[in-house]
């Protein structure tokens, strides 16, 4: 397979990224590919937080995968400053390539970049593939994770 | 018992934050109340981050509680914000006095304010009153939650 680059997301980037998101069992219920006016703007929110990073991961031009990090200072474990992975996607054809590996671990490598002492992320209770990719890559299963929909 | 203030803390709480940090089965072993340095240093980068909102609860001027808000834009689930609740403590004297719901509650209103879509928080699978403390506000424990130490 052609060159990996994982770099931030741009504007033009966002159908790809909003289809991504939407096909997976869960985001098909809760995404809107047909209406890309919000995530246009969730996108200019976004690059104007200096503490998030939205990448895409494309390969030969082609957007192939994303994920957002967030960087979130804090008081506890001595001042801990931690980062977040959200909203990990890989497109369908790449699923199996390593892809999800080589995203985790450039957030990984950033969060270090960042002085960050602690990388954390939630993923749905019946994602179990995606629990057993985690633990692979070092992460431990230590936490329940609550939601509260407004 | 006295009023209850809850509002964003200052440098000269953070003694009484960190003790209450520390004062815990798991903070005890990984916080340094006998060395503040660390603390003031990430309340300085805390202060600076408007999407990051530290706040103390003060009965009769004495600090009984703390929590920490961040603001989290993202692309999923249509472009929405959500909010996470970190470090979540309760003074030993206030345990079973309600002030957990009033700031968790607190927390809500302020992710409404703030047109967050979401509220979420981890929470250690072993402290289980906590679990059914926050099932009771109307959470729901769908995800785990992954860590790794760096």
């Amino acid at each position: 397979m052609g060159d990996l680059e994982i770099r931030p997301a741009a504007a033009e980037d966002i159908p790809e990224i909003v289809a991504m998101l939407a096909d997976d069992p869960l985001g098909a219920q809760r995404e809107s590919p047909e209406d890309l006016t919000p995530y246009l703007a969730a996108h200019t929110r976004l690059m104007a937080d200096t503490n998030q990073h939205l990448v895409v991961a494309a390969r030969e031009g082609r957007v192939v995968g994303t994920l957002q990090l967030s960087i979130i200072p804090g008081l506890s474990r001595k001042g801990s400053t931690r980062s977040i992975i959200e909203a990990v996607r890989i497109h369908a054809d790449e699923r199996g390539s390593g892809l999800g590996t080589q995203l985790i671990e450039w957030a990984i490598d950033e969060s270090r970049r960042q002085s960050c002492q602690l990388v954390q992320l939630t993923s749905d209770a019946t994602r179990t593939d995606a629990h057993r990719f985690y633990e692979r890559l070092g992460f431990v299963g230590s936490h329940m994770g609550f939601k509260l929909q407004l």
